[in-house]
Formats: structure tokens, C-alpha cells, sequence
């Protein structure tokens, strides 16, 4: 809870200087980085603000030396706490020109004519300016070409440094106390929205920053659906109740959930919460270094469905986890298409599902950190039985 | 707070046949939709899962009839929940094609060779399909065109419904019960990342579904920056806090601050805070149907900067207010170079700012509806005096 806030000077500029030699080796003379996570990836640039869709916000990495912000006028003030130094403004909202002519003029001073622009391109990622902006930019831009990023800023992300993972665990232990209290929130008769609003009244009274996702379902035997916001409905004794949540802590998400049951539970329950911790620990010992997502996958899948191919009802449909940080889902996927070879410093969720018959499923999430040996498990574990509410 | 959630089918249906009298006007054979808020729009999908950046979403509104889905797996059974019955899913991520296989085959369906289909492009939008997939989608329309939307989405959202307009009251009220508790809270000695801590909490105790903004401010005589988050620090007698968030009811915002003096106001502050007031009772004013947008700013711009231009240093960076509804900030913006005349029906925020000198400002926001007689306040207006605490 007392580890110092934001992270050093030196983490930025290694992260810049790591792209910085990827760059040149695909060709590139500049990154254009256009969204919330790229942003803070190489300043540290922290806000909520990106709630309002209102403005663009840009950031340069060079071919060297560090980022140049193109900002609107309104976040001069916090960008000028990050290493960033060279920082450029306009007063956005602005019809005429919402900072494209500025950005131009700064891409054409970074890098040389005929020169190309790496701009995200990869699947999860999208590029956050007006699309008639981005025909006049590129318009603006004359022999300089806008292409793939080859992916470069994805690829560092997936590898977290210690002060990264610090983060992540303080996170994880703001939920991992909150789901120790949900019997004192949840319970027969209580209302679903009821239960969500008290969860995330535990996750702030426990340290969360703030809480930017909260899932989950209740059903009797199991729930039909993980991503639905809360119904009116009381719960009912027999039902499970499933919460999965990602709450920020200094700027780091965790991504876990946990499952109770009103009452005690049915065999059919009991057994499935049973085979999605044994899932977990199947994919846990599969996770060391130099084993593939894919391996993860049929690690679990082995377990959670023994005969039969990968079920794309059950579980995140279909995927068995990812990667986590700055995003509450990130790359690499758990699924049999990955071939990424885990490497120390990756974190990523485990999450298997199980198909309990009649639309129903249950799903399980731990969050974990591969290091030399082996993975460690951030959340503390669930045990094989099913809490009782 | 016992409003039916959801809004009724007839509502979603009279939004797409407005839009299909303006595309057919635009000459627009689809629109494809690819946004929380462009889909939430047409169907009424509620979801926090856009949280995570994994999937693409994708919604087509064809020149007649209802909307079709077309989605990953894992939102099926939501999106079946909805008025849409058209749902058509794949198993996503998908490496090999994430979706624009089965999204161009429907674009197809519905739109004949060589039509256009609109995307938004204007100020405030961007398309959320990685890049690279957009290049993919446009090689398989063959000789259909993705072009601007002609920003229908866009206009038709400015002007909220009678059920959308309570939506919106609900959340203001849920703001401003919390807000009336901040002297619970806050006081001298409390770090400002705890009072943001519980404030989020008594939003989410006062009815609040989610909190997904907050930010705020404190520093002697005013602050630097009004999209900060939290620090450590506490709370000094002399400071002015400044507390600024959106809570989401049933899907709608609120978005409004409030400023509070840590002990008795120096006179500089108590006269800023009284100038915001009597700068929202001009616009206020000013709202009336027919006059622009511009005029607003102008009304207000009068006040708290009666010699001079306007000050980009002040408020929100020179916007005094901006719409509001199914997102924090909408469209048309409070600034000189917005014409857009008011019609009842629009729900907007008043924004006016002050500048303290030393690089410190105040900032006051209200939310407010156009009727047909003037603006109504829907926030619980605050008093020319600063509140004490």
C-alpha cells in the first residue's frame, strides 16, 4: 500500500531506447502513438480523462532521444510531470484544425522526407484519430508514409519489469481483500446491482484507485453470460454467484474473479469449482519458460474438457486467459493459435471455463507471473472448494 | 432510483428510422458501427467488457429494418437480450480473421455493389477496427465504399429523448447526494487519493452503478490542472478542492464539479467562486432555443473574463461546456467557433473557469436541459458562496 507512486525516470527511457532499436531494424524513423495505453507506455502519462472523447492526443517517439508530446493545451500541466520535456500544445477542442497541422509539422521535423511512421496496426489495437483527420494527415505528411508499427510497442509490453509486477501484485491484494469480504455484502435476498455496488465500495475501502471493470453473474448452477452489467434480482439460495473484476492500482489493472455459492452448493457445483482449480493447477505447471500460450490452452483444456474439442461457449468463449498490466486484457491469448513463448517477467491470467449443461457455465481466473522456475500465483488461490455464502 | 432500466424497444426503432431517412438522404446504403457508444445507440448493448481492447464489435444499420450484430461469441447471449435478432458471431481473437471475413459477407448481404457504406469520421469519433483489418475489410468489399457518415450518429445524439433526459437526472442526483456528503470525507490532514477514494464510494452508496470518472484538484487559492488524479497529499487549510466526476446510472452520465474551501475562503477565492456562479446564471441564461452555442460561451465568457479574449489557461482549456449523455463529454462544444443552434431536448454542461493568476484556476460545472420555455438546472445548483469544509 506505501510503494511510491509512478515509476522512474530510467524505465521510461530504457522502454524508448528498447523500441528505439526495434525501430530501426523495421525501418521505421517514428512511432505515432494516438492511444491511452501507448501513451502512458512511454511517458507515464496518467489520466482518467480519456473518458472524454473529445480530444486527440499524440505522442512521437523519435528515432532517438526521448518522446515528443502533441497534446491539447488541457494536459499540459500533468504531461509536464512525466520525463516527457518537449511538449507541444493547442487549445482542442479547435474545427479549423484539432492539432493535425501541428502534428504534421512536428512528424516532419522528426523524421526525413520519404521516411516511414509506425502506427499500430496489430489485432486489440486501433488508432484514436477522426478518420477525415487521419486522411489529412496523411495528406500533410508528403513523401513520409504511415505503416504497420510492426507491432513493436505490443511486443515490450508483454515482458513487465519488476517495478511493473510490484503494481500488479498491489492490485491483485486490493481485490484479493475484497473478495475475502464479499459474505458481508452478498447473500440470499440481496440484489445483484446491490452486490456489484457494495464489491466496489470493498475494493476502494482496500486501496483501489479505482475500479474500471466489474462482471459478473448469478444463476442457479451456473450463469449464461461474464460480461453483463447487474440485474435487479435478489439472489437466490442455490445460486452461484461469480464476480470477476479489474481494479487500478497506480496505474496497473488485475483481472480475476472469484465464485460463491448461496448456500450450500449442488454436486454438480461443487465438482465443476473443483475441475477449474484443478485446471489452474494444470495450467500453472505448464507455465514455465520456454512452453507456448498453446501449451497453456491444452494444459487446461485437458482438464476442463477431457474429451472433445475447445469449447467456444464456456470460459472467456474460447480463450483460457491472457496477458495483463497497463490493460485489463492484454496480449498473448491462452488459445491454441498462440505460439508466444513465455518468458520471465510475462503476467498473465488463467482462466478456464466449464460447460455446466443448458447454456450455463462457470469460470475460474487466477493472475500469475512467470519467472525462471516457473509461474508464481499473484491472487491467492481459490481452493478446490466452492465458498459458501 | 426504481426507474425501469433499459429503455423500450420503440425507442432504439425510432432511432434507426431516423437515421434511414438521413442516410437515404446521404446516400448511404449502411452504416457500420464499431463503438461502446455508436452500438449502445442503436441497440442498447450494456456492457463493461469494451474495458477490454480484445475483440472487435461491429453493428450494421442497413437502409431499412433493424440492426445486425456481428460479434464475438462471448457477447451473444447479451446481445441477445436486446431488440436485435440478427446476431452473427465467431469465436474471437481469431488470428487468422478476427471477424472481417463474416463482416464483410453481411456488408455485402445488405448493401449493393458499389454502395456506400458510412463510418464515422468527424471530430470526437475513431474506428475501432485495428488497422490493418480495416485495409482487410476494405480489399473484400470490393467495389462498395466505406466513406464518412455524414456524422448521423453524431447529430441524431444531441437531442435526448424524455426517457433519456431521466436517465441522465438520475445520475446528476446521485452526484449530487454525494456531493452534498464530501464534509463526511474531506478536511484538513486527508490525502487527496483517500478523499477521491471515498467519494467514489458514497457515488457508488448514493445509487451510482459505476464511477468511471473522477478527478479533482486541491491547491492554496486554486489548482494547476483539472484532469489530474489523486496524490498523496494532504489536505492543507487554504486549499480549494475541486471534485469533477461522472457516474453512470442505467448507462447515462452525470458530469459536473464542485469546489469546496479546506477552512474559511481567502477573499480571492470567495470572489472567484461567487464570478462562476453568477457566470452559470448567464448561461443560463443565454440557453434558450435558438441561440448557438457560441452565444453561451460568449455569455459566460463575459463574466469570468470580462476584458480580453478568451483563456485557453482557464477551464477546460477554453471550452465552457459540452453535451452529455451515453458519454461524459458529446457533442457540440461551448466554444466561439460552435454554431450549432439549441433545440430542446439537449442535455449539455456549463463549464465556466476563472483564472487565480500564478497559473491557478477555479472551475464550476453544472448540467443542465434546453426546454422549450429555457434551460432547467438539473444539478442542484451551488450557492455563490464556496461550501466550507
Amino acid at each position: 500500500m506505501t510503494a511510491p507512486r509512478g515509476l522512474p525516470r530510467a524505465e521510461f527511457a530504457a522502454r524508448c531506447a528498447k523500441a528505439q532499436v526495434e525501430m530501426a531494424r523495421a525501418g521505421l524513423g517514428a512511432l505515432l502513438l494516438t492511444t491511452e495505453v501507448e501513451l502512458r507506455y512511454y511517458t507515464g502519462f496518467l489520466t482518467r480523462f480519456w473518458e472524454s472523447p473529445t480530444r486527440p492526443w499524440f505522442v512521437i517517439v523519435p528515432s532517438a532521444g526521448a518522446p515528443i508530446a502533441v497534446i491539447p493545451s488541457i494536459g499540459a500541466h500533468l504531461m509536464g510531470q512525466t520525463w516527457v520535456e518537449d511538449i507541444r500544445t493547442w487549445s482542442a477542442p479547435d474545427y479549423g484544425d484539432d492539432g493535425i497541422g501541428l502534428l504534421a509539422e512536428t512528424l516532419r521535423e522528426v523524421v526525413p522526407d520519404a521516411g516511414a511512421i509506425g502506427l499500430a496496426s496489430h489485432l486489440e489495437s486501433h488508432v484514436r484519430i477522426p478518420r477525415a483527420d487521419l486522411h489529412r494527415l496523411e495528406a500533410a505528411l508528403g513523401a513520409r508514409r504511415l505503416i504497420d508499427d510492426a507491432a513493436i510497442t505490443w511486443r515490450l509490453r508483454t515482458i513487465k519489469s519488476e517495478p511493473e509486477i510490484a503494481k500488479i501484485t498491489a492490485a491483485v491484494a486490493v481485490a484479493d481483500r475484497a473478495f475475502a469480504r464479499v459474505d458481508e455484502i452478498a447473500g440470499a435476498g440481496v440484489p445483484l446491482e446491490q452486490v456489484f455496488r457494495r464489491f466496489q465500495m470493498l475494493c476502494l475501502e482496500e486501496g483501489a484507485d479505482w475500479v474500471p471493470y466489474l462482471a459478473g453473474a448469478a444463476g442457479r448452477g451456473g450463469y449464461r453470460d461474464v460480461i453483463s452489467p447487474a440485474t435487479e434480482a435478489p439472489l437466490q439460495p442455490g445460486d452461484v454467484l461469480m464476480l470477476d473484476t479489474g481494479v487500478i492500482r497506480d496505474g496497473y489493472f488485475c483481472d480475476f474473479d472469484r465464485n460463491y455459492s448461496v448456500g450450500p452448493p449442488s454436486a454438480a457445483v461443487a465438482s465443476a469449482h473443483a475441475r477449474l482449480i484443478e485446471a489452474v493447477d494444470a495450467g500453472l505447471a505448464a507455465a514455465r519458460p520456454g512452453a507456448r500460450f498453446a501449451d497453456l490452452f491444452h494444459a487446461m483444456n485437458a482438464v476442463v474438457r477431457p474429451s472433445g474439442p475447445p469449447d467456444a461457449s464456456a470460459s472467456e468463449a474460447g480463450r483460457l486467459g491472457h496477458g495483463l498490466g497497463l490493460q485489463l486484457t492484454e496480449g498473448p491469448s491462452i488459445i491454441p493459435g498462440d505460439d508466444t513463448v513465455l518468458a520471465p517477467g510475462m503476467v498473465l491470467t488463467l482462466e478456464p471455463g466449464v460447460d455446466m449443461g443448458g447454456g450455463k457455465i462457470m469460470v475460474h481466473e487466477e493472475d500469475i507471473v512467470i519467472r525462471e522456475g516457473g509461474a508464481v500465483c499473484l491472487s491467492r488461490r481459490a481452493g478446490r472448494e466452492i465458498v459458501v455464502i
